[in-house]
Parts: C-alpha cells; sequence; structure tokens
C-alpha cells in the first residue's frame, strides 16, 4: 500500500476509534442510572459495542504507524488537542431524549459507513466493518424505536425530544464532512467518501422523524472542528475522568 | 519537639491542607458562574485564601516529615485514601444556598481554630494561623450574612436554606472529632482540641440561624471517616480534576 494512503488510513483509523471512545464512554455514564432496568442493560452493551470498535480501531492504526504504540496509548496517553473524535459524540447526555437522538444521528451515520467498509480494500479493516455493522445496525433500530416512542409520546417527552433537535442537530454536518484523508481514502477504495452516505442517512433519520412527528430545525449554525482537534469544553471534562487512573499510575499492569 | 508530638503535627497539618485544598477547590468550581458580579469575585477570592492556607500547611508538612515533598506532592500525587479532608468540604457545591451553609458551617470551625492556634508553641503553626484568622473572620461575616438573607429571604430561597440545612448538618459532627492526633498536639499546647471549639461553633451558628429564621435538623445521622480516608464518591471525581493536569505532565515546570 502507497505510503500516502497508509498515512491517510492512520489518521481515518484514529479518528473513528475517537469516535468510539468518546460515544462509548458518554453512554457508560449512564450505567447505573437508566430509566429502566432493561435500559440500564441496553446501555452499557452499547457502549461496550463502541468501545470494542475503538479497541480495534486503534490497534490498527498502530500497526500500520508501526511506532509500537497500543490501544492504551491512544485512549489513556494523548492530550484534547490530539482528538479528533467530531463534535457531535463529545456533547453531553444530557436527558434520555438527548442521548438517544444522539446515538441515532451517529448509529445512522456509521451503519453505512461500516457497511460500505466491508468492501475495503484493506482486509483489516473490512474485517472491522464486518462486525460493527451488525453492531450499528441495531444501535440505530434500538435508538431509533427511543426517539419515535418519546416524539410520538407524551406532551412533555415530546418538548424534550424537540429541545433535543434543536440542541444538537448542528453537529450532523460535521459527520460528512470530506478533506484530503476522506478523498485519497474513498480514491483508493479504501474508505467510503463520508459525503456519500448522506442520501441514506437522511432516509433513515427522515423515516424515524416522520414517525416520531419530529422535524429538522429549518435554520441552524452547523458546528464542527472535531477533526482538527478544536473540541467543546466538555471533551476536557470526559478526558479527565477517562485517563485518571492511567495518568495516576504511568504503566501499571495486573 | 518530642518525635510523638512531630508526627500527630505531621498529621494535622496534612488534615488541615487537605480541608482549605479540597473547599478551596470547590469554590473555585463557582468561578464564572456566580450568581452577581460582586460574588464572582469573592468567590474566587475565598478559593484563593484557602488555597494559600493550603500551601502554607503541605509546605510545613513537608518540613516536618523530612522527605522532601513539597506542596504539590501532597495536592496532586496523593490518591483519594490518603486524602484526610473532613466530609463537609467535598460534599458538591449544589445552589448557592448551599454553598453559603457549608461555607459558614466550615468557617465557624476554622475561625475558632485558628484564634487559638495562634498561641501554638510550634512557631510556623502560629504564623499560619495569624494570617488564617483573619481570612476566616471574613468568611464567617460573608457565608453568614447570605445565610440570613436567603434564609429570612423569599419563600423559595427560604426552602433552599432548609434544604441545605437539612443535607448538610449531618457533616458538621465531624469537625470536633478528637482522636490521638489532636490529643497529643493539645497536651503539648501545638494546637488546639477540636471538641474545645464547640461553644464557639454553636454561638456564632445559633446567632446567624436565629436571624435567619431557620432551625437545626431535631435529627440527623452523622456521618464521618474523612480522617480516615474514607469519603463520599464526590471526592474522585473532584481529584480527576485538581490532579489531571499535573499526572498527564508529571514533573512538568515553566
Amino acid at each position: 500500500m502507497d505510503q500516502t494512503v497508509k498515512d491517510a488510513l492512520f489518521r481515518q483509523l484514529v479518528r473513528l476509534g475517537d469516535d468510539c471512545l468518546v460515544l462509548g464512554h458518554r453512554l457508560s455514564e449512564w450505567c447505573g442510572h437508566a430509566p429502566m432496568l432493561e435500559e440500564d442493560l441496553a446501555m452499557p452493551n452499547m457502549a461496550l459495542d463502541l468501545i470494542g470498535q475503538a479497541r480495534a480501531l486503534y490497534t490498527l492504526a498502530g500497526e500500520i504507524e508501526g511506532k509500537g504504540r497500543t490501544e492504551d496509548d491512544f485512549a489513556y496517553l494523548r492530550e484534547e488537542r490530539e482528538f479528533t473524535n467530531c463534535l457531535l459524540v463529545e456533547r453531553p447526555n444530557g436527558d434520555f431524549a438527548h442521548t438517544m437522538l444522539r446515538q441515532l444521528y451517529f448509529a445512522a451515520f456509521m451503519q453505512p459507513y461500516w457497511h460500505a467498509a466491508q468492501g475495503s480494500a484493506h482486509e483489516g479493516l473490512a474485517a472491522i466493518a464486518a462486525k460493527a455493522v451488525k453492531e450499528m445496525a441495531y444501535h440505530v433500530r434500538h435508538a431509533g424505536e427511543w426517539v419515535i416512542r418519546l416524539g410520538d409520546g407524551t406532551e412533555e417527552s415530546a418538548r424534550r425530544m424537540r429541545d433535543a433537535v434543536e440542541e444538537l442537530h448542528r453537529f450532523t454536518p460535521e459527520l460528512f464532512e470530506t478533506d484530503e484523508v476522506t478523498r485519497i481514502l474513498a480514491e483508493a477504495g479504501v474508505a467510503p467518501d463520508p459525503a456519500s452516505l448522506r442520501p441514506e442517512w437522511d432516509r433513515v433519520v427522515d423515516e424515524v422523524f416522520r414517525e416520531a412527528r419530529l422535524e429538522r430545525p429549518q435554520r441552524f449554525f452547523p458546528r464542527s472542528g472535531g477533526r482538527a482537534g478544536l473540541h467543546g469544553e466538555d471533551l476536557g471534562h470526559l478526558l479527565t475522568e477517562l485517563q485518571y487512573v492511567a495518568r495516576a499510575h504511568p504503566g501499571a499492569r495486573w
């Protein structure tokens, strides 16, 4: 594989790994706090799906980089500005409506991403995609059902769903951004062009919103910067918790 | 100075330093979030008083221990179970009423503590006390005024003050606990017996409560354990924030 493609793949793997790790951590914050027992199992399970994906992505990134970095180095020993996750995944949990909409927005993007990446020219990425695509299909279904149930529910649940759309929609355009990294990978047949996944995302979100009696905001100001390491203030707080044990006990083993 | 007294003084200095550092950090969390500009200056100033006291106490503790530990080692490189602050100071800020009552409870204890410690047989501690007693007198006055204003204020402010009393009062008996450390120091004339400060604390708190139209809870279950390093779950989260930069950049200088 050409060095330019390798470099781009390394960067894309870290982006995807960061998305999965950060969103996985956010979901794990619900552990023990969900509104019903079934969800108290479902959310940590979804968190584990994402953290499992992050592990595979970081490990592959480390192999491609060839400098001996492990999954733990990527997760625990980088600083905020070195994280290149999209802003959507770092948003605070807010209420349950908020969390479920964030999950729908993200999973409805990743499901077609992994679907396309199953045919990747890079075998390692294709293998990760083949497993992740099934997990993301479940996340879309699960989160979509909750968005419908709450959006088309009581007066209060509908209001909370609308608030969540108002708050989170502006973070969705960043998912579809393209740059040199994504162009190189799309041309080499290694990973899909994010912009190409937009129609499928629109179809899934529109279908859920129709059943949920929700509307997309007519006007919103798109937010981005995550891929360049420019994050909201919440990511730093998330990382202090996520990284504390590894920072306090450098190199500890058990 | 006898080694037994030195050991006891070391432990007491760390306790007091931990109280000041943790409460100072809690107050600093208000920075930029206070309900009015004047308070947005007053609270960080009180935080700085306490963090300044913590610095002096840790530095003296390090000198007495004689193992080369600095104020930074005490503040940033110890784990939760090694912190021996009382539980009161680690309680989350809650609302403004909550924060002001916590401040009154603590300062009404520390003011007479420092007043007595001005006559300490240990010159270093006497010097810290001479400065700190003035700062704590201001904290008592400032917090006391707010407890009165809110307790004898609107229906909502009075309800919030009552909730704060209900929540925090159970953490006050720990302030007056005596053990081998405090007994050795009191007998050697180095630091006051905490139990002996109870009448003055009662007098100040009762006077404020009378003006504030507040009552002490008739029944409550005292909580303690902080002096033995047994803390609530909130302290761990506080320390992840407090220690993160020092942990992420070990030994960094600028």
